[in-house]
Order: structure tokens, then sequence, then C-alpha cells
């Protein structure tokens, strides 16, 4: 057993990435043990006892313990930091954003970047109701950002960090960032922000 | 504009119930405005300028601020309360909980339920993936609850609450859950929590 947080992720995934960008914005020493998802890597009997949902990212704590789904392991470590406001209704905001990017746009530029970029498919060959939901969600990003640098509040937060996630390889997933202008330079600013 | 919260909410959806769930376990006064995503009372310039993001349910507090998302509505109302846990890491596995029920569950059950129940579409015009994901999920549920009453910790927490505001209606998807007994077991107790 490892003394310091572990992290099961897959390289390609933005899920996984997200939980890279908390650990390493609040120095909180890791292990990364790679888990592919096209190897079928989250499907063997010992990844689907640690998540029976056979999802990556996972964290293993040190003393073993498992939590899933990459929001919930940034919101638990990054418990306390300037990363989740202590205001109530700013911290309700940031939870608002990241249950968004779950349902709404995670289902719609990941899954759309994985087909075309990873599976190689063509455009044809993949779902068609993808591309106009995708331009919705960039719309969507973009009106909120024409007055703000932040998703919420006038810092980084988690929103950001978990919309940035995918967002920033929206071109994989055949979205061509300079259509929403807003989205296209808060990409670059929450990129600088964490070292990219 | 109200001195108390308000909900606007869809009596169809689960994802609705939840945020009265939340409000009726906490005794938090609230009125109700009833809006039909079946009627696109959700598309309306009004509504979505609450919400951008056209969905319900959504909440506006007393001095008319709006939260929306149902996961993160009932964690902005329940903070405090026993309904989440005070551990950090049981808490973290509600909400880690509240992001699968989003992302795997709600999109099967849910969406398999209201295209059989009140679009009333023929099993053969409704995407076929549906039936095995959603047996998946039960699955997966049936074997957390094989030992436990709760989905965290001895108690109702805001996971049971999320869980089972669709699972109920099980039946409406086409899932018998008799098939899955400690799943029917655990919706019995749950409701019975929830005076149901």
């Amino acid at each position: 057993m490892a003394d310091v947080l572990t992290i099961y992720g897959d390289s390609i995934s933005g899920n996984c990435h997200k939980v890279r960008f908390v650990a390493e914005l609040m120095k909180i020493p890791y292990r990364w043990i790679e888990t592919s998802v096209l190897k079928k890597e989250t499907r063997t009997p010992e990844f689907l006892a640690l998540n029976p949902a056979g999802q990556v990212p996972i964290v293993t704590l040190p003393d073993g313990r498992v939590l899933a789904q990459s929001n919930a392991i940034m919101l638990y470590l990054a418990e306390g930091s300037d990363l989740i406001p202590q205001d109530a209704y700013a911290r309700a905001q940031v939870v608002q954003w990241l249950f968004w990017e779950q349902y709404s746009h995670e289902t719609v530029i990941a899954v759309r970047r994985f087909h075309k970029h990873y599976l190689q498919k063509a455009d044809a060959d993949i779902d068609p109701t993808l591309l106009p939901r995708g331009e919705k969600v960039l719309g969507l990003m973009n009106d909120h950002l024409a007055q703000r640098r932040y998703f919420v509040g006038e810092r980084l937060s988690l929103a950001d960090i978990a919309l940035v996630a995918y967002t920033r390889f929206g071109h994989e997933a055949g979205f061509d960032l300079a259509k929403w202008p807003h989205v296209q330079t808060w990409v670059q600013r929450i990129e600088a922000n964490l070292g990219l």
C-alpha cells in the first residue's frame, strides 16, 4: 500500500486530468497508475474490485479507501482551499457547474472526441445529435463568459477545472473554438492558471 | 418576489421530486411553480432567463438568486443537516453517488421511463442500449445494497434520495424491481423514510 494518494487514471481522459490538476495545485503528493479504457484495463477483476462501475478516475487514499467520480474526488481533495468558495451560495454555484459538466457537457464533447479522435470514426458514423448539442453547450458557456473571467466569482475554482478538462480538446471533438471567442480566451486563461 | 424558497419543478420529474423531498425533510417553507417539460415551459424566454440550460428543477432563493441542478440544490439546502455526513470521506462517498446517479443512472432509467411511459413509444422505438444498461445499473445497486440498509453509512443521506427518485419508477421504465430484491427492499425503506 502506498503512503501517498494513488490516482488510477487514463492519460487521454479529461476526467482523469481534473484529479491530477487539483493534486498538483494543492501540492498533494501522488502516484499515477496508468489505466487504459481502450485496453479494457478498467474491466479487469482487480479494477472492478476497486470500482464496480468500471470507470476512471478513482483514487485510493493512503489507508486504502477508494473514491470514484472525478468531480467528487476534486471536491474531496480541494476541501478548505481557495478552489472552493467559502460562501455557501458561491460554493453551490460551483457544484451546479460540476453537475452540468457531467450531465450536459462531458456526455457531448468528451463522447464526440472519443469517437472521432480515438476511435477514428467518420463523422457520418458518429451520433448526429452530438454536433448541434455541442454547439449549444459551447454557446451557453460563451454567453456565461461574456462578462466574466472565471465561471464563479473572480478566481479559479473547481468549476473552471472541470469545464476546461474537455473544452480544451474541443478541436479533437470537431469544434473550432474560434467560433466561441470568450470560451477560447477563457481556455487560455485556465491553462495558464494550471501551468499548461 | 416570494419571501420563501421557490421551486420550479415538473411533477413527473424525479429530479424535481428530490428538491421537494429535501425541502420537506428540512421543513423549509417553499412554493412550487409547476413547469412542464412536455409543454415546453422550460423553453420560454422567462424560464431561460432564470436557467439558460432550460432544465428543471431550479430554485430561487428569497432574495431572487437562482440555483440549478437537482443534486447541487439538495447539497445546498441540506448543508449542516444529517442528510450529509460530517465525516469528510463519508461526505465524499455521498457526493460520489450523486455524480454516478446523474451520469450513469438518470441517463438510463429516467430517459427510458420518459420515452416509454410519457412519450408512449413502443420498445422497438426506444434506444436498445437502455435496457441492458439499466439492468447493469440496477445490478450494481443491488450488489452494493446486499449488506447495507442505506447507500452510505447507517442512515438516510442525499445519496439515497437522489437514487430513489427514479429507481422507484423503475417499472414505468420497463424494469421489474423484483429481479433486484435488495433494491426493491431499499426503495420501500427510503419511501418510508420520506413518508411516501
